[in-house]
């Protein structure tokens, strides 16, 4: 079946010895620490933890095809081009790795017939929106606003900036038609507007955090929009919650996988968690991560209020990619990293290598080869020489991408930053350290009710700047 | 004038803090340093370290312009669409970071008339490759195939592979015009086969290793055909060569940050160094700088042999979009990083932002501003966080992203690097650390020579793996 696989031979002293690699005692014991942290996870599932039930509830699924059924005419028909989402951060990332792993790296360069592009928009960056206004025509746009308070001051910025010039474009009441809102059920800036406009509408739940909605409407919508299989997405990771939820820890990936990120930082000095993935369509799944981990791990504060400052810092790279590019530091460099390999069992394409220049020594062990059989022999050279210098290595295996195992790594993900938030004793689901920006960003834009700290700063700023 | 600044003011102990900032004794013990090792690599330049000069070869600059001159009519009358990249590390990073920073973001979605789309085909995925093939017309490719030595395995089963299709598409005879080479004068696999075949070609010269090659053909050719201003990189490239060749420590940028990265790593027990760039255009420079960075740095022994196992980790970050994803680890997770603002004072689009909604306060303070304010703002209101948190954080400020200030940013970039090397103590320009992984692919393909390291392999396999 296409069940995706962790293989951590090595990770253990047998593999990198004891100085990095875990020993048996080590993760004998974590494990009931896990499990219990499990149990804790769980025992928040129908509360404030509602993530976790996304994978099940049929009748939001059910929603979000209506919706891009209703929807699909228009791209037929060449009425619509685009899908743009205004969102950021977890209500990006998700999108953006959901449409490179599960749609065709060159998707947006060549769409397939009926369905739209997909643009993700997160950034204010005025010469990536303003260009984005100067090359696509929004009149061909259908816009995906996402944002469960509607005070994200970068979503909203763009929202009022692309509603009026499609209101420009093609009058104020087909406007309404190319904008379709994902936002709390009542509360926020955002809700009334969908009602007083009268914008279709998708909610994001109570007790999902931003981080943990790419299973929500808040993921679901333009996947389904540009053809990702959505309902096997959630079965993916509906599965893996089937396997996850209450199983012991040595059948346990999420567990499991948690128990090494945490001896790994804590035990064997280690604060970087790399992510390699050897498939340019999971690399984003990288970069959804990257916001998973560092947002819910990296605290200032323990539960208990003690000032701790922990947290592993994620890095993303690709294989065979970022062998020419990191992998000299990650096999000579200090001994600061752990290694996550996202391996495919299974492309869907074969590529094969013509027999040509058999006389060039360089060349001739090529030919007639694929290229399938060169990537996952780059592959495992690369694990051969990262554990051969002593840098533990896991594999996150897929035995092929498809939105059913995408689903279930997602989820396994989600379920293992959970239980690690009990494993570092730290809240995983607040993000206290991002108000001290947005308070700085709304004194120097001159928000009402800021004017104290902008007197702050101004006085903080340095009399003997240093600028060569 | 357009000249890039380095403002350091918030990496000293002044703004963070003695224990993450640095003093200015320590800037002055180390200033001396810096200074010496400038005149040793300086020493180098007519002999090994030719890449110091390749901003000054009117000749060589003069060639690509002409050869992408005589190309533009077939991108001009719909002839060739496409310019594909066939190379991997330091001959592909570049191409793509002056590509992403220097055309529009859309370029490839809505390529500029008479302009061909660039892609930089490094990775050998199958399902990229082979989704390549399937999707992209080669007949209308041009194939800038790079590799100084060519015997690298990924370019050249790339190579192989495009070669067999363009000849089946346009036939034997037409297809050595689609494809131009990059690559030794004299040494090598590709040349003699250029010759052969009566493929145009460039040369990588002597002393230019592949991360340090961006200014030769290597990145210069695929910048040329999509439209870059080649001479102005190059320019604004040698204005830097000029500002630091000879400067004292207090005047020159390289040696100033070459400085700041050394004690921040070696007296601030810091081990990574994060981009944080606050422009979507200028983020790949950062991918660019990660492989600079990781490849000179990253080594296992120092220069006289002894094993050291030193370098800084290299971490990518785009703001606004990654205070949404990372900031919460940054400001309050370990204090493990220190960070570079790119900067752009002038972005070349303003975006308005209406005045609507006016009675949501969440939205009011938008309306009639700017997105360069709320930008500007934004990347303030972070530096002004992170250093509040004691957090060292310096500023490359670009006053607007143009050829010229690229080229400023990458030799500025290269320089320090050099001079890294010497203050770390290792040599910056070679990568012994990735033939480990070489010999392992080679051993598994196959390859004639490499049986005895097939068989340890064999011998090696876990006996007892951990799958769950």
């Amino acid at each position: 079946m296409d069940r995706l696989t962790l293989d951590y031979t090595h990770v253990l002293d047998a593999a990198v010895g004891p100085d990095h690699g875990l020993t048996a005692q080590e993760l004998e014991g974590i494990a009931p620490q896990t499990e219990e942290a499990l149990r804790a996870v769980q025992a928040r599932r129908t509360k404030d933890l509602r993530w976790m039930d996304l994978p099940h509830q049929a009748d939001v699924q059910q929603d979000v095809l209506d919706y891009a059924g209703s929807m699909q005419p228009l791209f037929a028909s060449g009425q619509l081009k685009n899908v743009v989402v205004l969102g950021i951060g977890g209500s990006a990332l998700g999108n953006r790795a959901l449409h490179a792993a599960l749609s065709s790296p060159f998707h947006d360069i060549e769409p397939p017939e009926g369905l739209p592009r997909l643009f993700v928009l997160d950034n204010v960056d005025p010469d990536l929106v303003g260009e984005f206004l100067d090359t696509v025509d929004v009149s061909k746009c259908l816009f995906n606003v996402i944002s469960k308070s509607g005070s994200t001051a970068e979503t909203m910025s763009q929202f009022l900036v692309l509603r009026q010039k499609l209101i420009d474009a093609v009058g104020e009441e087909a406007h309404v038609r190319h904008i379709v809102v994902t936002t709390d059920a009542e509360k926020g800036v955002l809700r009334p507007i969908v009602d007083a406009e009268g914008y279709a509408s998708f909610i994001v739940p109570d007790g999902v955090g931003g981080r943990f909605s790419v299973l929500s409407p808040v993921g679901l919508v333009s996947s389904a929009l540009v053809g990702i299989d959505v309902r096997g997405l959630l079965a993916g990771a509906a599965d893996m919650d089937e396997r996850c939820k209450g199983a012991a820890f040595a059948d346990n990936p999420a567990l499991i996988y948690a128990a090494i990120q945490t001896l790994m930082q804590n035990k064997k000095g280690k604060p970087m968690a790399v992510t390699f993935s050897y498939s340019q369509r999971l690399a984003s799944l990288s970069d959804w991560y990257a916001q998973l981990l560092a947002e819910s791990i990296g605290k200032r504060k323990s539960k208990g209020g003690a000032d701790v400052f922990v947290g592993p810092t994620p890095v993303s790279a690709v294989g065979v990619t970022d062998q020419h590019s990191q992998s000299q530091l990650y096999v000579e460099g200090p001994f600061d990293k752990w290694f996550t390999l996202l391996a495919v069992e299974r492309a869907d394409h074969v590529v094969t290598i013509p027999k040509q220049y058999a006389d060039h020594d360089a060349l001739s062990y090529l030919g007639g080869r694929t290229m399938n059989e060169l990537f996952a022999a780059e592959r495992e050279g690369t694990r051969i020489a990262l554990t051969d210098a002593g840098r533990p290595c896991c594999s996150i295996q897929f035995p092929s991408v498809t939105a059913h195992t995408v689903g279930q790594y997602l989820y396994m993900m989600e379920m293992a930053v959970a239980v690690m938030g009990e494993l570092y004793d730290v809240d995983a689901f607040d993000q206290p350290g991002v108000e001290a920006a947005k308070v700085a960003t709304y004194a120097l834009m001159g928000r009402a009710g800021f004017e104290e700290r902008r007197t702050e700063i101004e006085a903080a700023k340095s009399k003997d700047p240093k600028v060569v």
